[in-house]
This record gives structure tokens, sequence and C-alpha cells, in this order.
């Protein structure tokens, strides 16, 4: 029931279909080599986000990169991840309703899995899915940290969900959730330094009142690829989430990057392949590629390498290119790459990932068709 | 590779999983009946547009009440489609690619394919493509009618390709494709009617040129659900290509419906129910469906019968839904219904329709589980 991959493996680059996901595997392996260094040298784990990837084929190189496991979002998601060999999954979301427990208890019997809670009375429900399965399950305490989405207020709070999760014979009290999401995509070094020192010192005092109260936190998990040098260095955090170094997104790329001229440059190793469709004009043309091959829910994709063409008025099949004047139109059947506005949605919209070597060159092939195992797992 | 369905055939309504994407349908079929008794009327031909619903079973639904075949946008949908038991489909969109238009000829050895040009070379392609599978292949001219999208200029254009396809011994010339997209959400009835009546004039004109050749439009298709009555009662167009009636989103909702007080009355149909995820402050509370089981592209969805909630502030896998002063807050654990903004790419994202028979009533049943054939079919 899965589409039809767009490519063969050893296909050259000219050959493959599209609408297509593309990976350059040579970007996409230096950045996961670069951030994984870039976290080892600042001592605390890495647990990458698979919601942007979608994949076990490239959890499973960031676990050979160093990685202790990774987290997901949804329990369908660990449940697709866990079929393809991920052994330590860690849930960085709430999980709410019996059904959805009972699986992700099931799921616990067979690897190690951490959850997040927000709500006290889902500790008892979480311990009674767990003990049915005869599972363990590792619980972190969500915080807000500024997200304003899921978590309890920093403070005395976490103290008393901890203490209810030690009474709990299948549940084990794991630490702290205390991601930013929304202070990734601030743009400047300066406002992403001061949310995270704003987070920073709601997770200090919640930690003092769990330490206090003789409860101790092996996870302190957050950050993301916007901010998780200035997590890592924190001395507070010592687990880090990052997800779309991997591929990063034409979003990701609008941050000012600059802490102190010693970020890491992750590269574009993700691209929507398209065809120019329809030419009818000079001032635009068509593309193969609209809402249900791109998520423009951060801003729309850039046209990779190709200046004076923008992409714009999406529908649902269709793309348009505005050429600029005095830009190179682009000719009718020509492929164009597009750098997507947002990869994690997008990923989530195709089967599979073709992934080419020597992406760019005349020796472009494609070395590899990774099915995307977690597409569409949203329970 | 299919995710679970989220519902057994014959569960309560209450025990559906969520994110699950939902059809009430008594008022699908209202919707469906409807339409097809207002298309009769105005005495065209039905051709609904599948790139909606994806489904082959809601096909065959609307081919039963007297549709001549479906649309769709891409040959893997045709396939998709044409596998689930659908016999005419007509490609509404320009196909460019060796191996699509070979995959198109194929097709069309086994039932009945159209598809539209708007490029003179791509004829001869088609033609080689159709000879060498033994096939013959429908072919509509598609004129640009104001959506500023494909199309050829209206006027004398079209009859060079229509003489063009008729010196092919594979290919026939069907006639025009003569669709207004960006009219369709205008607001007030005499926006959407003033497109319209610009649109005909740009086909009266084409088909002038046409006629004065020798050649004859056995179809003249377009119009959407928000135009179609003026198309149909044109004189000029005779195939309709409604498709979101059957569903109804909130940006549709939106539209200002007034054909002189004749306009029929699609219902909401098609919904994602999702559940309070989180809830730790009074203003506001998280749920469980975002980027990924929703899409955002035409504003955000509406909360279905729950004055002073409003879904903001959506990422990949959540949506926040605020609390107006005064109204009653969801508890954590409820569902609720949201009405999509835009339900084509919504639909593209999930596996299953979950189709609840009495919806709204405490008999609420799931009657029926359709998996969505063509989901992901971009290619």
């Amino acid at each position: 029931m899965r589409c039809q991959p767009p490519a063969e493996i050893g296909a050259s680059y000219s050959d493959i279909d599209t609408p297509a996901l593309v990976i350059d595997l040579d970007a996409m392996e230096r950045n996961m080599a670069l951030l994984a260094e870039r976290v080892s040298a600042l001592g605390v784990r890495l647990r990458p986000h698979a919601k942007t990837h979608k994949s076990a084929m490239i959890a499973a190189k960031q676990v050979a990169l160093g990685a202790v496991g990774i987290c997901c979002q949804k329990v369908s998601e660990a449940e697709a991840l866990a079929a393809g060999g991920v052994r330590d999954i860690l849930v960085s979301n709430e999980v709410v309703g019996a059904r959805k427990l009972s699986r992700l208890a099931a799921l616990a019997r067979q690897i190690r899995i951490g959850v997040c809670v927000d709500r006290f009375e889902q500790i008892a429900m979480l311990d009674a899915a767990a003990r049915q399965a005869g599972a363990q399950i590792d619980i972190l305490v969500e915080i807000d940290v500024g997200g304003r989405r899921c978590g309890v207020t920093p403070g005395p709070e976490a103290t008393r969900f901890a203490a209810e999760i030690a009474r709990c014979a299948n549940l084990r009290f794991g630490g702290l959730q205390a991601y930013h999401g929304r202070a990734q995509h601030l743009r400047t070094p300066a406002e992403r330094r001061a949310a995270i020192d704003a987070a920073q010192k709601g997770v200090i005092d919640t930690v003092a009142h769990l330490t206090a109260a003789g409860f101790v936190c092996d996870t302190i998990g957050g950050a993301g690829t916007g901010t998780f040098l200035i997590e890592g260095a924190s001395g507070v955090w010592n687990e880090l989430q990052a997800g779309s170094y991997i591929f990063m997104d034409a979003d990701y790329a609008k941050n000012v990057s600059d802490e102190g001229g010693n970020a890491p440059r992750f590269e574009h190793a993700l691209f929507v392949l398209a065809t120019v469709m329809s030419a009818t004009t000079s001032e635009q043309v068509v593309i193969d590629a609209g809402h249900k091959a791109l998520s423009n829910d951060s801003g729309f994709p850039d046209v990779w390498r190709r200046p004076g063409l923008a992409y714009h008025r999406p529908s649902d099949e269709h793309g348009v290119i505005a050429v600029a004047s005095g830009a190179t139109p682009p000719s009718w059947g020509e492929k164009l790459l597009l750098v997507p506005g947002h990869c994690d949605p997008t990923v989530n919209l195709h089967d599979w990932y073709v992934g080419v070597r020597n992406f760019g060159t005349p020796q472009a092939r494609v070395e590899a068709l990774w099915p995307i195992d977690a597409r569409g797992a949203v329970g």
C-alpha cells in the first residue's frame, strides 16, 4: 500500500521521477558527524529527535555515531521505529488514552521506553498499563520552559510528580523534559540565548526542589538544532534532542548563526526534486510539487542555486515559480531542487527517501532507497 | 506499511483513537445526492474530482449516483484508483516525463484515460507512449481561464493543438479543460460570477476557432464546488469537476453562498478527531493534532460546535486551543472535532477514513473503515 519509489538503486540522478524527496548523503553524513562531535565535546548525551526523519535506518546511523537512543513524539512512531530495530526510545510528549497507553506498555516489554507527563492523574494510568504488560517505563516530568505548550510550571510542582512516580512499582522517575521549541527559530543568537537563559532558571529551580526532596534527575532533556550549544554548555541539561540538523530547512537557514563564530554550519541535505510541467509565459513556470509534496507551514521552499527563481502560489499539486527579470527561466521538463521551508512535515508527506551520492556532480547516483517507516504515524 | 486504522468497524464513536479522519456518513451521502441531483437538473455531465478524497470506494459511490467517471491530478493517483475499480479517469493536469507517460499509457490499455496538454511537443510524446502500449488516450487541451497556472491562452492556439492531436493515431481530441481554480474561493457570489463570466468569454472564443476549423469538443470540462452552478447553467461547459462538495471545509464555508437563494447547502462531513493531551492553564489546552494531522495552508480548522474555542499555534504534533473568556474549557482527555481548513491536503495526511453513522448522536457507531487508496500518490 506504500507508493512506488521514484527511483531505482544505482540509477543516475537524472532518472529520478518527481516529486521525490532526495537526500544529499554526503551532506547528511557531514551534518551527523559534526553534531555528534560537538555534543560529545560538550560532555553530554545525544538523543536525536526522529520526528524529523521517521526512519529506522537513519536512527541506526545516529546511534552508531554515539547517540544513546532517539526521541519521537507518538506511540505509533515508536512502534514503527522499534520494528526497524531501535532499542531505546523516549516519547518526548504526553500520551493520553487507554489504547495508546497499552500499546506503549507493550513496547516497553521489548525495548527501553520513556515518556513524559504533565498531569498528575496520568501517572497511575501509566503504572496500571505498565503493570498489565509486565513492563517498566521511564517517566520524565515535562516542565514548560517557555514554549507555552505542554508541561507543568517550573518549581515545586515536579516534586509532587516525582514522589507519585516513585510510589509506582512499574514506573521509574527519570528526570525532566525541558524543551523550548519556540527558542529554536528565534533569529538572532542574542534572542536564543535570552530564551534559554530564562528556561535554565526554571530548570535549576525545579532541580533544586527535587534534590531537596531526595530525587535525582538522571536525565534533563531538551534542546534543538537552534540552541543545542547553549543547553549543552549550561551544565544543567545533560541529554540533547536536536533533530533538524541532519537535513536543515529553509526556515532554520534564516537563523543568524554566530555563537562567537563557533557555531557549526549544517548544510542543506534534504530536497524535493520537482519537474517543470508547464511553461507558457516568460514570467513564471509551474512545477509538479504543491501542498501534497511540500509543507509550507514555515514559509515556502527556496529554489536551490537558481538565483531569481522564487516558489509561490502553491496549490495542492502545483507550485508556481516566479522568474525575476533577468533570471534564466527554467525550461519545460527541467528538474528543480527545492529546500523545504520545514523538513519534518515535508518528510511526513513522502514514503521514500532517495539517497544520492556525489550529489550535485555529474557522477550523482541513487545509492539508497529508504522507507520513511513512521510516515503518517500520527497516533 | 500502512498505519493501523484508529478504530474497528462496529466500535462506538467514543472508542475511536486519535487523531482520526472521521466522516459523518449521513452528511456525506446527503452532499453527494444533492450535487448529483443539481448537476443532473442542469443537463450536464458530472465527473467529480477524486483529488479531494483519493478513495476508490467513494469514487464508486459517485459513479453509482450518475458520475461518468472521475478526475484526478496524478498518474499515481489514477493507478491507485484504477486498482480499486474505477474505469474512467481524466487526469485533469499535464503529465511530463517518459516514465510517467509510459505508466499513463499502460493504464489506458485497461481503462478509459484522458489527460490534459498545454505544450505542443507533448502531443507527439503522448502519442508515442500510447502507440508503444497499444492504447488510446483522450486529450483535452487546457486553456488558462484565469487561474494563471497551466493552460494555453484562450483563442486560436487550441486549434493548432487539436490539429496535431488529430494527426496522431493513438490520441483522440476530446475537447477543452477550462477550470478556474482561483474563482472557487472568491468570497461573494458577484466575484465568482464575474470570474466565470470572464472565463466563459475565453471558452466561447476558443470553441469558435475550433468549430471553424472543423473540430468538435465532446467535453468542455471545469468547475468546482464554489462555482459549478454558474458553469453548469452557462450552456458552454458540459462536464463538471467539483470535488470538495462531499466533505466541505472551513475555507469553503467562508464563501458567501447565495445564487439567488438557490445555492445548495453542503454540510461539513469531514472532521479530524483529536484529544486534549495537556491542560495546564485555564486559557488554553493542547490537542494531539498538528501539521502532520491537519493541513493549515488555507487557514486553521474550526472547532466544531464549541463556541469560544479556537485552534491556533500549531506545531508538528500539537495544536493549541485558545479558550475565550466565559467559554467552557475542554477537559483533559476530552475529544474535540475539527473542521479542516482545507480538506484535500488534510485527507492526504491520513491512511484511513473512519466512517461514522448517526454522527453526533448517542447511537454513533463506526460503520466503515476505508483506506485512502491514493494517499501520498504525488507522482
